[in-house]
Parts: structure tokens; C-alpha cells; sequence
């Protein structure tokens, strides 16, 4: 009658599961309808003290061993990765028929179509509710709490590490190369950062996000993807002087073009629910024709909110509520991806230009030539002869246009340096 | 294969809820694996016009005899009503063995413990996503999303009425019955507001959020519940200057002294997230031990955002997803609950006192005998012999001392009116 359970990795997520299972046991056997017990695991170092008791469970060298287990319910993947040990056991627990639970985005992103069809192949489900959003239960909320909706848009803060420097930058006013210091000091950003700071972990989510969203094949090659390395202390603080946060988005829409997904810094209103998802919080957005708009905001990372986010996955497998790997059977929309040159919005233009006459004429004429009008210009302080800084802020235009306008700004002997570009979404 | 629905009450809601599955039957079969229909209906008039196609559909003008349509999967109940038509059709249905969707708050706050009762002994589901906060997932997160935590609070702005309100009054400075009349001329309230603004539907709510977060029987009868009626313009003001928004919540809390559930106007501090829900949108709160704190916001009203819920919850149906009413099959706590004079907390205090001397010294000799102390006071203007507003914040103190410091208060000859009080909540 138990759901017996194991768990490949732990570190400090399938260390956190472990000790929530054991924690909790009494609310979660009522909640789950039967006992759900970790009875194996694998994990590098058998020596290593994590901090969780360990006695009397079945020890396997050999991660992929758990597939082969007779004596598993279901497995928990929490190694990470997209290939090596972390995909060959997913792939071997789904053929065997035994249920995965995964916090693996990276997996997901890469593999999750060839994934999905494995596990509609041999009815073993695939649960990865912690893969995104970590606590929050943003993927049972899409897949199922939205169910009734055509759903037009999904979008959320994804990345933890980028949004605490973001609003650290922000509120000490330092640069992004302090603040990233400081953020691997107290271990909110990892010693190499740029999976995180590229954009690539917002990315990951962002695709899943997207496929269940919409019913569409995850597709990670489709998403255009910039990360907030270039984002300067003096940008967010005109952002805020323009009524905006600026904030890195994971964004996927249904366009007349077909489907946009997109993952860069943003200025967004400070009224937007999404500007006052601060630190290390994570918020997720979604849009539906029935709905409206929903926003879910809470902790993205971590021992405790990511082992919240497995348990729930174990307890629906423990009450048998199983749902397809991305919310249908087969994929429900087949509209192409739509390319970033076509994406429609507003920009915030920031220039540094000698300050000297027929600059200014210089550049709006060619924002002119490209059929760009602005909304507003802002410039600040006077040093005749050295660079000032130049604000633009454009209605909506083309990706396409802006790109070619940006090139000749660029190429202007009066602009300084390459000119800071963010989009500004009105979410 | 197809899940047969009947429907019982055609309003706003119920017409919704056939329209969407019209609408999105294309979705909502790929999500639910099997096509959802509607094909038997009850409502009082035939002959209305409400705007959906009813051809085809089996008419039952009694709605208790849904439940004896054998070719009835499910039973959708919106009429509303915690007694008569509603609960006979919902008891007789479940006592049948047939699941029940209901979106009815009344009947499930009043009679949800002998419903669960009989939804276990039957086997019949009864869901109830749109019960709580329209089309915010909520019921969903709390019940199976965080199944992993031991929650300790759950809270909301549960009443799209009442935020309304108190959002006009803020942002237009008007004073409550204006805006009340206001929102009855945009169909936002009702004709008798009573049980809107005197906190009864929230109260409804909270007592279900309760019940699902702690495991424990739904009741009513425990819960502490003031309305907006006595919110000022001017203390909407005055919150303002100290940092706060007024917003009427229901929160449920674990406290040492047992459980507290409780529906009043709160101070909430303006960066908390819930003070930024405004106008007629709701927001959920829950913290948990492994999760941390999650918000969830949207729509919690009106027939797209309820009809979303109920179908959502029809999606579960037809997946064979199913969780017992309350989370758990037997209650999981059964910790008295804790009366409202044990309350520990800050309070606002606002005064019209006379100007004269000696007045705020009799004002804090009372608060000092109740051992009350105070965190800031601010008088403001001078009006020698007339009432002016005198403001005390309090630091914790106990709800019984508050009371009756209150009342030595409220006798002094020079207050002139009686004190308003909003309790503070650090959310």
C-alpha cells in the first residue's frame, strides 16, 4: 500500500525530499491516501553526512540501477543535467514502466517531446512540477487548474539568481559585476554564473512553460535568448525614473505570426504585478480567453520550496491523478515559431553622445527614416564636448526596424558607445 | 467515453460554463482525454434568452432530478444557496454515486463536513475549484500543490466587492456609501450588498480554505467577521501616510492557542503583495513549512473566470483525477479554535477627541493601565474646542485588552465619536 519510492541524487534537493517525507509523513500519508516512503537512492559519496538519516535504504552505485528496482513505486530524478546518468535514468524508469518524478529543466527543455511520447508509450507518468518555479505550483495551475482556457500568454520571473542581482543593483545602486560577487558569496549564483545570468536556466523553464501552455511540442531552439550581463546600474535607474522595474522575463505568446518565446531584460510598469516579485522570488504569469490573468508568486529555488514542489508530484502518483507529460495526448497547436526580428513593442533607447549640436537631429532622423516615433526623450545634465546620456523611448515598433535604426545609431562618429537597448513590456 | 454533464442553474455562471465548453471543446477534450458535453440542463425559465445554444439539451425543470438521469456523468450545481434546490440536488447526487461540480461557497461553508461524509461513503467526487476566488486556481494549489507542507496560514482578499470598494474610496477619496452606490450602478454589488460588505461571502471562503489547508472540519460558526461598512475615507487616508492599504482579508493561522480564522479590514503594509490586489481582482496566500510563502492573484468573479474553475474541475473528472473533499479522507487536526479576544496583534487606532489639554494624556494613562504600548501616534491640525483626528499605532497587544482599554476609551467625555479600529497585519 505504501508508494515506495528512490531517489537518484542528494544534494540539496533530494536531501530536502528525504527529510520533508520523513518531516511530514503524518499530513502527507492523509493527503496522499497511503504512506509515501523513500526506501532507495543513489548518490555519488555513500560517507558524505547530509544532514538526513539514511539507515536501512537500499543504496545503488548506479543511478540507472533504480530503473531496474522491482521494489520502486516510482523514481525521483534529482541529479540534473540533460544527458549522462540523469537522462539514461528517466529514460530507463518510463521504459520500464515505472512513474518519474523530476526537477530536471534541463532534461525537460532538451528531450521533454521524445520524453513525452516514451511515457504515453508505456502509460509511465512523467511529473515535473518542480522543474520550473520551484515551489510554486505553476505547472499543475497551467496544466490543470487552467484546463477550460486557450490560453494566450505565459511569461514570469524564472530565474532567481538574475532577479536577486536585479534588484540588488537596484537598491544599492551597485553595478552588476559587484552585485554578481557578492551573489556567489552568499551562494545565490554559482561559481561559473552564466547559466544562469545568460539566460539559459529562464530559457529552460520558459520552454516548458510554453509547450504546456499552448500544446505545442517543447521546442528550446525556437526561444531568442539574452541575459542581463549588459544591464547597467545607470539603465535601472532611469527605468525607475520612467516608471519602470526592470526585470529578466521569460515571455511566450500566441502571435498572428505564430508563437513568440522569448527570454531578455524588460522594463515593466512598477505597477505590474510582475515588478514587485523582488530578490529571489519567482513569479509566473498566464493568460487565458476564459480567465483572465492569473499570477503566481513564491520561492523559485531552494531545499525546502523545490522537495515541496517532488512531494506533490509523489502524492499525486500516491492518489493516482496522472496526467499526460504536457497536459494532452498529442500536441494540441502546430503554429510555427515566430522569429524575434518580427516581435511588435515598444524600446527604451539609451545613448551615450558627445554633447554637441546636431546629435540629437542625427538620431531621431534615422528613427524617422525607419518609420519609428517616439513616446518620450529624456536628457540629463550638460558637459559640452564629453558624452551625455540620451534616453529614447519608442511606441511600438518592429524588431526588424530597431535592429537596422540601432546599427546606424551605432555607426554615428557622436555615439560614444553601443547603445543600451530593453524592451518594455506592459505585462 | 464522452463525460455527460448536467447543469443545474443557467445564470451568469452556468451559461458561462456552456459556453466555454462550447467554445474550447477542442482544448478541453485533448486536456480532459475524452470530450466534456453538456447535455441536460434545469433552470426556472425556458423561454430566456442567455445568449448560449441550449438545442438538443435534455430539460429538467425539478434540478434535484439531475441526479436520477442515469445518463449523466457528472452534476454541475451553480444556483447558489446553502439550503433548498441547491443542496437537495447536491446530497441526492452524491447519495446516487454521481460526482458534483459546484461553485456554491454557502452550501459547502454551512454543510461541507456531512457532504464530505457522504461524497467517502459514496465514492462520488465533489469538487469545488470555483467556490474560492473564481478563476485562481486556489483550491487546487492548496489542496494538492502544497500537499507536501504542514501549513500554518492561509489568507485572502476573497471579495472582489469589497476590494472594489475600498480601492474607489482610496483612489477617488470618497466615502464609502458613494462608491457603494457606485458599484451597484456597474453591477459590482448587489442590490442588497449585505452579504458582500458585511464579510459573509468571505467569511464562506475563508471557512473552506480553512478547512483544506488544516485538515479540519469546516466551520462556519468559528469564524470572527466584521464587513467594510465602518471603514472611513479619512482612516483610508491616514493609512496611506503610516505605509498601509486597507483591505478587507480573511486569514486562518495556526497559533499556539489553536486556530484562528477571522474576516475584518486589515492594514496591510503597501509593499506586501496583497496590498497591491486591487479593484474587483482576489488573492490567495498560504504559507508552508517546506514552501515558504506562495500568492496566488486573478479574477474572482464574474462567468469567464468561474466557468474556467468548473471546468477545470469537470477536466479532473473526465481524467479520473480525484482527491477526497477536504484533502484528506478522515480530518487531520482537531485544535479548538482559538476565540478572537485571543488575538495578539497591532492595532490603528483613530480618535475625534476634543482639542483641549490633558486629553491625549487620558487616552495613554488608559492604553498604559491595559499594558498597551504604543509604536507612533499623530495628531494632526489644531481646532481649539473642536474634534480633531487623533491616530495611536499599538504594538502587540492582546485583542481582550484592546477591548477593554477601548472601552474606558470610548467613555472619556472629550471623544466624540466611537474609535475607529483597524487591526495591522504584517502579511
Amino acid at each position: 500500500m505504501t508508494l515506495k519510492v528512490g531517489i537518484a541524487g542528494l544534494g540539496t534537493v533530494g536531501a530536502g525530499v528525504v527529510s520533508l517525507l520523513q518531516a511530514n509523513a503524518g499530513v502527507i500519508t492523509a493527503r496522499a491516501g497511503r504512506p509515501v516512503e523513500v526506501v532507495a537512492v543513489s548518490a555519488r559519496d555513500r560517507g558524505k553526512d547530509r544532514g538526513v538519516a539514511l539507515d536501512g535504504l537500499r543504496w545503488h552505485d548506479d543511478p540507472v540501477a533504480l530503473a531496474a528496482d522491482n521494489d520502486l513505486d516510482a523514481v525521483v530524478e534529482v541529479m540534473g543535467g540533460a544527458e549522462g546518468p540523469a537522462r539514461a535514468l528517466v529514460e530507463a524508469s518510463l521504459e520500464a514502466g515505472k512513474p518519474v518524478v523530476t526537477a530536471n529543466k534541463a532534461l525537460l527543455a532538451t528531450h521533454g517531446a521524445a520524453l513525452a511520447a516514451l511515457s504515453e508509450r508505456t502509460g509511465a507518468a512523467l511529473a515535473y512540477e518542480a522543474a520550473v518555479a520551484g515551489g510554486i505550483p505553476a505547472i499543475k495551475a497551467i496544466r490543470e487548474g487552467l484546463a477550460g482556457n486557450k490560453l494566450s500568454r505565459v511569461a514570469g520571473i524564472l530565474n532567481g539568481t538574475c532577479n536577486y542581482i536585479l534588484t540588488e543593483m537596484r537598491v544599492q545602486g551597485l553595478p552588476f559585476d559587484t552585485v554578481l560577487a557578492e551573489a556567489q558569496r552568499l551562494g545565490y549564483a554559482e561559481a561559473d554564473p552564466s547559466f544562469d545570468i545568460d539566460g539559459v536556466d529562464a530559457a529552460h523553464k520558459l520552454a516548458i512553460l510554453a509547450a504546456l501552455a499552448f500544446g505545442r511540442p517543447v521546442d528550446l531552439s525556437a526561444l531568442h535568448i539574452e541575459g542581463i550581463r549588459h544591464v547597467s546600474a545607470l539603465d535601472i535607474a532611469l527605468a525607475g525614473e520612467l516608471g519602470y522595474r526592470i526585470k529578466l522575463l521569460g515571455i511566450a505568446s500566441r502571435e498572428a505570426g505564430g508563437v513568440a518565446a522569448r527570454v531578455h531584460p524588460c522594463m515593466v510598469p512598477v505597477g505590474s504585478p510582475l515588478a514587485a516579485v523582488e530578490g529571489v522570488f519567482n513569479a509566473v504569469l498566464a493568460e487565458g480567453d476564459a480567465v483572465g490573468r492569473v499570477v503566481l508568486q513564491g520561492r523559485g529555488a531552494g531545499a525546502g520550496p523545490t522537495a515541496s514542489a517532488v512531494v506533490s508530484d509523489l502524492v499525486d502518483l500516491a492518489r493516482g491523478r496522472l496526467t499526460p507529460v504536457w497536459g494532452a495526448a498529442e500536441p494540441m497547436d502546430t503554429a510555427p515559431p515566430m522569429p524575434m526580428e518580427r516581435h511588435v513593442g515598444s524600446y527604451y533607447l539609451r545613448l551615450m553622445v558627445l554633447d554637441q549640436p546636431g546629435v540629437i537631429a542625427d538620431v531621431t532622423g534615422i528613427l524617422r527614416d525607419a518609420a519609428i516615433s517616439l513616446e518620450s526623450m529624456l536628457q540629463r545634465g550638460r558637459a559640452p564636448g564629453e558624452a551625455v546620456p540620451v534616453v529614447l523611448v519608442t511606441h511600438d515598433c518592429e524588431e526588424r526596424r530597431m535592429s537596422e535604426a540601432l546599427s546606424r545609431i551605432e555607426a554615428l562618429p557622436s555615439v560614444v558607445e553601443k547603445p543600451a537597448v530593453i524592451r518594455i513590456e506592459t505585462l
